[in-house]
């Protein structure tokens, strides 16, 4: 029973959107849908005068075909072409059938509903304003992210431009006007905005749009995007916990705000439109907390737009999911982005309670007032403990310690009861994920159940105080992987280790929507917030993209494998007691790297690396010539035809390594990966290997020691494993660190054997 | 019946701590009270080291006239120095009997409870760091303001010492340790700290003094004391309301708080040794905010203290009490203290209305959290609009309109019910002295209530969204003389005008004690705050008391008379709409000196008054003399029976006039006043009389034009009121205006005729 309770909770508090699709009754003409294009571009007759008029005579030839044409043609969505090559547009089947036949054309696709996965968290990461990558690269002051997501709040005190510069000259953007949105909303500090929704319209013709404009009315895009790159805001709290001034990770980097995603919908096709449109800006790092589950490399939205944002050198950063902590749970595993999960923060909110007798206690609390609960009786009375009845618990005067937890989350009979507060007793950690806390109390350790009790009715005249509104920074261990984070191996792609890091993911402050409710008191009163605690692989995309941006203004000569390279193999596997990072979704043993990638990511170690595994766009395609992909498919990827397999090879120079074995098999499973690693630090440098083997592996290195005469000097190393298995399924990790002789640069690359069932299980 | 809740609501909302008196029962000496015993200190025989011995030596003297001594002796509770020669003890009736045949006795009469009665306001009051009164004094920064209140919370934002210098040398105060307060919990901020319950522990002996120390558990005198001096603290705000920067009056001034006022009582003893210690300390000003009603002079404590006080140079400030709107209500009226009347503020704490077709309503609310309540059906429905049925209201979904205004007050149904939030209409301006909101809702004009209505009811899925916690400054007319402050004449002594001046009163902000609740949201949860909203003459009174420590650091060589001189006459009569300020409690009449004295108060101004109405402890000596007291009811004030009544006069020197007549004459009424004004501007100046007479009166100034050689000279004018009374019994009002011819300086005094016979109403 109670497992159940946690199932719901936990959907609910974790931030994903979760998108419901139509009713059918919405979708004017069944006959109809979007379709994704994508088109050879090289096969352009050369009447066109550019792609776009191409593309849409493309679908304007296929009008014939239809009957009601004239009422009720194909319709022209959106024409793509950075990030793909190709257009949208809503197609009968006879249409479609028609266009496969056009000039040009590679694939099509139906367009499909997404789903969509703050702010002490730079002082968690070691950012500080004195040393380290904050300084080196000045904040970020000349990178632009482009965020992805459900459009913004401008007034929002996180997007004031005080101490902003002028935006670099690159920024090609623009500040679209909408709906309760003008033009001038934009400044130095969120320096673009736009919203498409012509996919969404294409699928449901006759929808009324709530908020047709890059205004965020859900707080999703307005808590990301002021996590990458807000402003310094004094005074910042949740209601009085979490309570400082609130910044970005690259609090001095510009927004541009695409927005896809809309109450009524997001679609794939408005995504890749965003997402083109943000490459064609000139955006620097593209953030994007959202995924598809279960969907194949080249018909995902994200894979394929990520792709030509990589060639562009665009950074690209996407959350993991939310559907842990099942193995083979994550999505956007995609071999040319950076994928991250989600783990705690150091922090606790907190409520303290006073005993009469005077033991004091810290529980967990978030109910959004001061409230004042001071010397009042502590009242435990097992009629009442139950703490289902409204009228039972308005007969009890003063603070009733209720031993039913399920009454906490059905909290009805509480709230409409006398009762002044309320003390109940777990261990769940999934409590402290909650935020909604609607009638004054807190949540104590079933450790001190005991002696609370024992006051409660041996005590003379026992009473208790209780304190809100407090945070407990340090609380340890921390980071821990959050349960709900999605594992690898990933699905789309099993062969590259996915997650690529972990990132801040749980209980994270940032910007809100005033309009949208973030807590509740009692069964009526909802509060808003201009920051909100938000819980989600969302939540640690948004770090991550901001280290990247602040590795972009530090070395804007990296590459994005560059870039995640560094942020990968400088990530740290040791919590903030040393010992090795927990996951709270398999008992609190210690991680693997199919929950946390690399580990917790380090900025200031990102910022120096050391070396560099780095990859062009050329060895994505050698990877994809190995995926049994079509012709097509690939080229819907690429963009082209025009590519070539002939260096074909399924081993990426990726900084992590995953050797997948049939389960029920027996025997040795024998894997050989080849890397070649950039010096980049300065001047010569020798690295030697450091091996802790996966358990019941043995792991080569060859050679054990690399030398480099210079900066950019490469060189390349073979790592092979040999697995026994012992037929127990079981996923086995370890690491390979390469160490200069200081010390000083430290690069681990995670290694992982896992049973290739479980990614399907 | 709305006038009787009216009447409810009004003693509860204005911050008048009314003291119940103690069950008999808790007094366990029934023989016993607690005696205030005035001495001459002249006739103290050569054999006693010091006056403290002498006086206990005479208490101990009448031991033996009881029985019960042995066990329950006479017990001395203080010996006064400074602003009484005399001491305070527990006697019984035969005990006090033989004390008065004590050598040196004056006069004794018994202790007695007592009832005592922010942060735009400087703004309000035009007070600027560039010019004018805060430069000029330097902020306050060598001034020490004695608080004589209810404690003080010293951790309290606003006595943080951020930006104080070292104490001036002069202090000779000290921080008392006792329950949960150190004394190393003073600063340069808050340098001083004593509590005085001696007087409370007589009365009471088994009393258990809920906490023994200066630390305030009330709120009162947290909130005075930082209106006079609290430190700048930013984002204070009342839940969201009338948020900006808060700070006193007098930001660089000292705190020295004396703490008389417990929740177990408050007594005269104890009031009048606070204020003995804090003359001995060396305070500058003594700000005190309550009073006691219908005493005569010779046995007021406050009347007795505030003349040593004033001998000693130290400006003596006092609220007048919260028992308006009838006339003759007033405490302290005291000739050589300065009374003050309570204004409202510019200030409207707002909630807006927004209905569905568009139409935008302001109204009154105080909702302590940032509701939702945003797109919901608006409903009126006959059936349900008493309001005053939790079951018929649940039946609502959406924001009901109540047109039961008494269901506002008996509120328990609605935040029982389900019922999201609710509408009121009203036009009392007495709502508006209301914080207490303890559901979602709004109270707006009945000029809108039609409107409203008819879209409820006629239009089409009708419906409202209501914002929570704005804050409309400007608003108009403002100041308004608050209902609640207690008119003039004085009781006491009715021939000197009182009040002498009105500061801001209601719904001030300044800081309050966190463990005591200041807001409620629905029937149970109760809410602190750093930082509260408080309405009376309590609140009125430090802001006086810190223009008084402002001018007194910008004019030490000034007198207190001098001082409250430049205040009186240089108070505003006109409002923010440039009108004649208005009296709430008569309808909104043109406010009579009887209500707000000369004005409200105009710090600016007062720094360069032109000229002053000076008066030595001499003049108030002569003044006594004329009142038909007793030799030793006068030396109970001045404190020796060595004083001359040579120049017995009821003229005093004062910035105001009042002429009393009986009611029910008829005839003329003749009154002729004598007047000696020195001139503080610099160099030689001449000034011109501009007359405005009272109705019915005719005033002769002789002569009309005063002119000065130099600073300091003096000049005498007289003022002769002639009135014929038409028996109407009216107050009727004019002035005097003393104007250089640059129009510099506009030197102005009230004048009052008044029917004696409305005083003892």
């Amino acid at each position: 029973m109670e497992g159940l309770i946690f199932k719901v909770l936990r959907s609910f508090l974790v931030l994903t959107w979760f998108l419901v699709p139509f009713h059918a009754s919405l979708v004017v003409s069944a006959k109809r849908s979007t379709y994704i294009v994508h088109m050879d571009k090289s096969a352009m007759p050369k009447a066109f005068s550019g792609h776009h008029m191409w593309y849409s005579s493309t679908v304007d030839a296929v009008k014939s075909v239809s009957f009601d044409s004239l009422r009720n043609g194909p319709k022209f969505v959106y024409s793509y072409d950075n990030v793909l090559h190709g257009f949208s547009a809503l197609l009968s089947e006879d249409e479609l059938e028609a266009l496969k036949k056009s000039p040009g054309f590679l694939s099509a696709y139906t367009d499909k509903l997404v789903t969509t996965d703050t702010t002490h968290t730079y002082n968690f990461l070691s950012l500080n304003p004195t040393n380290g990558l904050w300084p080196a690269s000045d904040f970020g002051k000349d990178v632009i992210v482009g965020v992805i997501d459900t459009g913004v709040w401008p007034e929002s005190p996180s997007y004031k431009d005080d101490g902003m510069t002028p935006i670099p000259s690159k920024w090609k953007g623009t500040c679209e006007a909408g709906q309760d949105f003008n033009s001038s909303l934009c400044n130095l500090k969120l320096i673009g905005a736009r919203y498409f929704n012509k996919g969404l319209v294409a699928a449901n013709p006759k929808i009324v749009i709530s908020m047709n404009s890059t205004r965020d009315t859900f707080g999703h895009g307005t808590h990301t995007s002021s996590t990458v790159a807000g402003n310094y805001v004094e005074d910042a709290s949740f209601f009085g916990y979490a309570s400082g001034t609130a910044r970005g990770i690259a609090p001095r980097a510009r927004v541009a705000m695409y927005k896809v995603s809309w109450p009524e919908g997001a679609y794939t096709s408005d995504i890749i439109a965003g997402i083109d449109q943000a490459v064609a800006d000139g955006v620097d790092v593209i953030s994007i907390s959202m995924g598809l589950n279960f969907i194949p490399l080249y018909e995902d939205p994200l894979a394929i737009a990520s792709f030509g944002a990589m060639e562009k050198g665009v950074m690209f950063s996407c959350s993991a999911g939310n559907n842990g902590p099942s193995l083979g749970t994550l999505h956007n595993g995609i071999p040319w982005t950076m994928t991250v999960a989600a783990g705690t923060v150091d922090r606790f909110l907190a409520g303290t309670v006073t005993l009469g007798n005077g033991m004091t206690i810290t529980g967990w609390t978030t109910f959004p007032a001061r409230a004042v609960v001071e010397d009042l009786p502590l009242i435990y009375n097992p009629t009442i403990a139950g703490c289902n009845s409204s009228d039972l618990l308005s007969s009890a005067h003063g603070i009733v310690i209720c031993d039913n937890f399920n009454a906490f989350y059905n909290h009805e009979n509480i709230s409409r009861s006398t009762v002044p507060a309320t003390i109940f007793f777990s261990d769940d950690p999934e409590i402290t994920e909650s935020t909604t806390f609607p009638d004054p109390g807190v949540i104590i350790s079933t450790k001190y159940q005991e002696d609370v009790m024992k006051y409660a009715l041996n005590g003379v005249k026992p009473t208790a105080s209780i304190t809100f509104q407090q945070t407990i920074l340090g609380a340890n261990p921390a980071p821990v992987v959050a349960d709900y984070s999605s594992r690898g191996p990933a699905p789309s792609y099993p062969n590259i280790l996915k997650p690529d890091v972990m990132a801040p993911g749980t209980l994270v402050l940032a910007a809100w929507v005033p309009t949208s409710p973030v807590a509740t008191i009692g069964d009526k009163i909802r509060l808003s917030s201009d920051f909100s605690l938000a819980t989600g692989t969302s939540m640690a995309c948004p770090h991550a993209s901001g280290v990247a941006a602040l590795l972009k203004g530090a070395h804007p000569e990296w590459s994005p494998a560059a870039i995640r390279s560094a942020i990968m193999t400088t990530a740290s596997t040791l919590d903030n007691t040393q010992s090795p990072i927990k996951d709270m979704g398999f008992n609190y043993d210690i991680a693997s790297p199919l929950a946390m990638g690399a580990g917790h990511i380090n900025p200031n170690a990102a910022l120096d690396p050391g070396l560099i595994y780095d990859a062009t766009a050329q060895d994505y395609i050698s990877l994809l010539c190995t995926m049994n992909l079509t012709r097509s498919q690939i080229a819907s990827i690429v963009r082209s035809t025009d590519y070539s397999c002939l260096n074909a090879s399924s081993d990426l120079n990726y900084p992590s390594f995953i050797a997948l074995y049939n389960n029920g098999s027996t025997g040795v499973l024998n894997k050989i990966f080849e890397r070649t690693v950039t010096n980049v630090g300065d001047g010569p440098a020798t690295y030697k290997a450091i091996v802790t083997a996966p358990r019941g592996s043995v792991v080569e290195v060859n050679p054990q020691t690399l030398a480099f005469q210079k900066k950019y000097d490469r060189q390349t190393y073979s790592l092979t494993i040999r697995y026994t298995s012992d037929n127990s399924a079981k996923v086995s990790f370890g690491s390979i660190t390469w160490s200069d002789f200081g010390g000083k640069h430290v690069v681990r690359s995670p290694i992982v054997v896992s049973p290739i069932t479980t990614v399907w299980a």
